[in-house]
């Protein structure tokens, strides 16, 4: 018998890669008994990456899921592990160091044994601190190397990258192939020079299955010295999430190593209860294709894992720019079409943007910036003439040290902006808050929770803790789950055979119930948005055409607020705003984007709501 | 740069893994050009398999299907090659030698340049003919090792097939890993082995993805030596299909080796092209499950290329159970389910048959078993207790010597039934037709055709043959692909969240034209059913209600037939029979199956067609 090979079940990415939510913690705690009689693994991933911030989303308080959801593994002798942003932490924006240290100490105590870090540019600046805290709240500190694929993310790259965070203290490095886009025998190169400098340190390797790679990269893997093996399991296997474990167990089995056997028949429960979370709520929230392999993404190296809100993205922009297509009678695009021209534009963009490794959030940014482009593009206007500020952040070096270098012409771009470039240290530009929010806390007479871990959650999602607290995100929750829960029994009036299905909706009203407050919702789709109903009118008349109004389009899809927050003052009728001028915002794609009044005058009409969906080319505001 | 690999794009397999059908013989020459327009492929899957059938059956010519679609890869240099198997040529019963050496030489003359032959149970004996014919013919003739997964399936048994091919004459070996469930690490060996016997012959590994294992076992067969390795494209790629050239690509690329580029604005339009032959008719016989992988098949070592008709008979038998089950007061099953015990039955039955590899058309005989197996016992009855006489005939060595034992169980019953076992040469049981088929082409006044293909057609499927000249195939065929076209506009009842939909559909009349003709269709759907009205009505009473009749109920569900064959006199009111009479055939999963009547008496009321389907427990006969 060979080497001994270890396991894990990265439960939690399963589902992230999959769809929007994570299952309760009801079912959490339900799964986690046939996946210890699995017998097989050595970790299990419960927690970190959006799971915190998903329990917040849909009104569950994360801490008690989080507590209840290792507590098994724990008492069974199974590591747990979580995954982290470094400088980012547990969400998509940089957190306080009071923050971060506070976090792994939490979650320790909440029974997560090992912190994955990682920093999606991979400067390891960005993980020093990570890897104190972590070793400091008794946590494991392994750290990651992102894989992404170009000319500058070599195999010695990747060596020198993990030495450098070998030297800071890791205890354990992860090749995080979030897109699956890490060539086999490559892989098994850089996990080689990792044990050359340091034979005893422990390698896991963690590949998502989108273009095809993941099984043999495991092999390549292992081969070249790798300790543990990350899979998932049926029915979310495969397509944009990981490896299914009974084909790595049995090609690792057959190349000599030791493994322990699979309890068949706990497979098939973790299989079937999986099943019903998904029938329960979740299937509302995963795009079948993600099911699918796609050998497309192999070109682009987009993250497997990001495919899901792609594809969303992609649908509703496919909706908005049909729409505009339609309206100047050009040619209307598939949704494949779309998807091509996004791919082209992600390499097109990505060496001028500093080829940042394409992980969250820096894949969303590089996606983001190429579909804005496309969008713009398709309709006459100049590539980059939207772009957000944390994609600007981002190429400023406030994120950390690009691995290449920003292109000149947006070097150019910045300066016109009279943005610059910083090279200091992007933790110090974050102040501590933890004092300030503990105040806030007492004075609002909210408890800080069991080891203080209240006000991590506030520290970390202060908005979405808030809406948690106030009822306000399981109402919304509710709300939308009714909704995709109505439309599912709406018939639809295309389909394209053997592949997919288009609907069409009608209206709909709804009542819920939420902690026994009553809402009554009005559901509208697509073409009859009644939310939108003001500047469907107004779109068929041509521009100026309401008397002599002028009109401020929105330049793209998403969800519209008129502030960004609560220390702004949303415009209203009477202003007068100049071109230029911020108007409002609009957050598509996981980025809020100012928009900027192209034109000036007094506002004569709101055309918009607070928190709204709306199209590119609605009308924002009127203006005299 | 390392050792140079070729790449075949079996374009034919990848219709047929995929669904139903192959695209018209327009579509394909419309594909071929940018196929080589592509610049990577060494050799191009032109033919074979289901294919000649596929033309027969939808109504097209096979023999100008396969000379339009060969020749611009025989003009561009890129060698064609066609699958076929050994004593069954191209289809699934023996074909007499006159034939297949007819074959070989017709293949050759309509521009197929390469043989793949194999015998489904690993037979030499019934490759020597294919690899004497194909050669006399001008054909390279490769031969096949059918790989399957068990304990006596072993690294060394493989070897020493393959070293009895070559000593057979064999110019070319390919792993046919059809179920794509060979272990990467193991194909390996074998083909190390077999470059160790003969280091210049050329292997050609052949994987479908299903499990998982296909880009690996690409990677490891070519290491130990492999020459060429079987690649699809997007979108019909993974799945059940083969694994994607992009990523096969990179992987050997990345390992080292030197392998031809690949213009990607040649792939896009083959992509393109592909869907839209997918959207034109193909799609409406291509089950959405194909697309995805499936590592529940490992255990089971089914082929992936037969998933398609296995999900349908599945879905067909699922509903024929659930109403027995309902009718019966008990738990209804889910697809999942049901899927669940076939595979266990898969493997339970697999030894006790012999283990022939689960390969085309030994596959369906062991699933088809299963599946019967499953069916009957859910309601109670013996396993085995309807066994068709094919599986018989392969199990009594007819097809050649099975690699495992046939049961203790089996050959008591094979004793009982007065069933004896065979051991000679399968070819010498079927005698030479030629003669005949031509002189009665001769007296009908139809043309043998261009280097006797027409002939060869007839002799290969003459019923098809007969249903093609007279036009009912393609009016068959019209009025199906109207019917699923009827059916995409109806609307669903209910839907399964995220994955899956089932469809209620209303009854529907059309009407469609075919060579001029015109045909009006009635077409019902399942639970309205007007075939099945009278047996639903007869249903919901109780035995022998109806009158004083007794009643002979369909034991599965499927086709239901009359008579085999025109020699035979179709069951009629007035005949008696005896407990014990074949009464009428069910054709089902591939096989034609003989009903026996359960009971004696005279016949009251024949309640088939012939043709119609019919579920099981239909009633088929009353008797007085």
């Amino acid at each position: 018998m060979g080497r001994e090979i270890g396991l894990c079940l990265v439960y939690r990415d399963m589902w992230q890669s999959s769809g929007k939510y994570m299952p309760r913690v009801d079912q959490l705690v339900k799964v986690a008994e046939p996946i210890i009689d699995m017998g097989c693994f050595r970790r299990v991933e419960t927690n970190g990456g959006g799971f915190e911030q998903i329990n917040l989303l849909y009104g569950e308080n994360p801490n008690i899921s989080n507590r209840a959801w290792t507590q098994p593994f724990n008492d069974a002798g199974i590591q747990t592990q979580m995954l982290e942003r470094g400088l980012n932490a547990l969400r998509m924006y940089p957190v306080a160091d009071d923050v971060r240290k506070l976090m792994f100490k939490v979650k320790k105590l909440q029974g997560t044994d090992i912190s994955r870090s990682f920093d999606g540019l991979n400067d390891a600046r960005n993980l020093e601190k990570s890897i104190d805290y972590a070793k400091a709240g008794g946590m494991i500190s392994q750290t990651c190397l992102c894989i992404t694929y170009s000319k500058i993310h070599t195999v010695d790259y990747y060596i020198k990258k993990a030495e450098e965070l070998i030297n800071l203290g890791a205890e354990e490095i992860c090749i995080k192939d979030m897109a699956g886009i890490g060539r086999p025998v490559s892989l098994g190169k850089i996990v080689a020079g990792i044990k050359e400098i340091k034979p005893d340190i422990l390698v896991q390797y963690h590949g998502h299955s989108g273009p095809g790679f993941s099984v043999t990269s495991s092999l390549e893997a292992v081969r070249a010295g790798a300790d543990i093996v990350d899979v998932a399991v049926e029915p979310l296997s495969w397509g944009t999430v990981h490896a299914d474990l009974l084909t790595v167990h049995e090609v690792l089995k057959d190349a000599g190593y030791s493994l322990p056997g699979i309890n068949m028949k706990a497979y098939m429960q973790v299989r079937t209860l999986t099943q019903e979370f998904i029938d329960d709520f979740l299937g509302y929230y995963i795009n079948p294709k993600n099911r699918l392999m796609n050998s497309l993404l192999i070109a682009p190296g987009l993250p497997g894992g990001m495919m899901g809100s792609l594809m969303a993205d992609l649908e509703n922009n496919l909706k908005s720019l049909n729409k505009w297509m339609e309206k100047n009678n050009k040619p209307l695009l598939s949704q494949d079409d779309l998807l091509i021209k996004l791919f082209d534009e992600v390499q097109h963009v990505w060496p001028m943007m500093g080829y940042p490794p394409l992980v969250t959030p820096y894949s969303q940014y590089v996606k983001n910036a190429a579909l804005v482009n496309v969008m713009q593009m398709e309709k006459g206007k100049a590539r980059w003439s939207l772009l957000d500020d944390n994609t600007w952040d981002m190429m400023l070096g406030k994120s950390g040290r690009l691995p290449g270098e920003v292109s000149e012409d947006l070097k150019n771009l910045a300066a016109e902006q009279g943005r610059e470039f910083f090279e200091g240290d992007p933790s110090e530009l974050v102040p501590d808050c933890l004092d300030e929010l503990r105040k806030e806390m007492d004075e609002n007479g909210w408890d800080t929770g069991e080891d203080d871990e209240e006000l991590l959650e506030y520290a970390l999602h202060p908005q979405q803790y808030l809406d948690y607290k106030s009822g306000k995100a399981k109402a919304d929750f509710e709300t939308d789950l009714a909704q995709r829960r109505a439309e599912e029994n709406t018939p639809p009036t295309s389909t394209i055979p053997g592949i997919d299905h288009t609907w069409d909706l009608g209206p709909k009203s709804i009542q819920v119930d939420v902690n026994g407050e009553r809402f009554n919702v009005n559901i509208s789709y697509d073409d009859h948005e009644t939310s939108a109903s003001q500047s469907q009118e107004t779109s068929a008349a041509p521009p100026y055409a309401n008397g002599h109004l002028k009109e401020i389009l929105a330049p793209l899809e998403g969800k519209v607020f008129l502030t960004k927050d609560p220390s702004e003052t949303a415009k209203k009728v009477g202003d007068t705003i100049q071109e230029g001028d911020v108007i409002c915002y609009i957050e598509a794609m996981k980025v809020v984007n100012a928009v900027k009044a192209d034109q000036s005058g007094t506002i004569a009409e709101v055309c918009i709501k607070d928190g709204e969906d709306i199209f590119d080319d609605d009308v924002l505001f009127k203006l005299n």
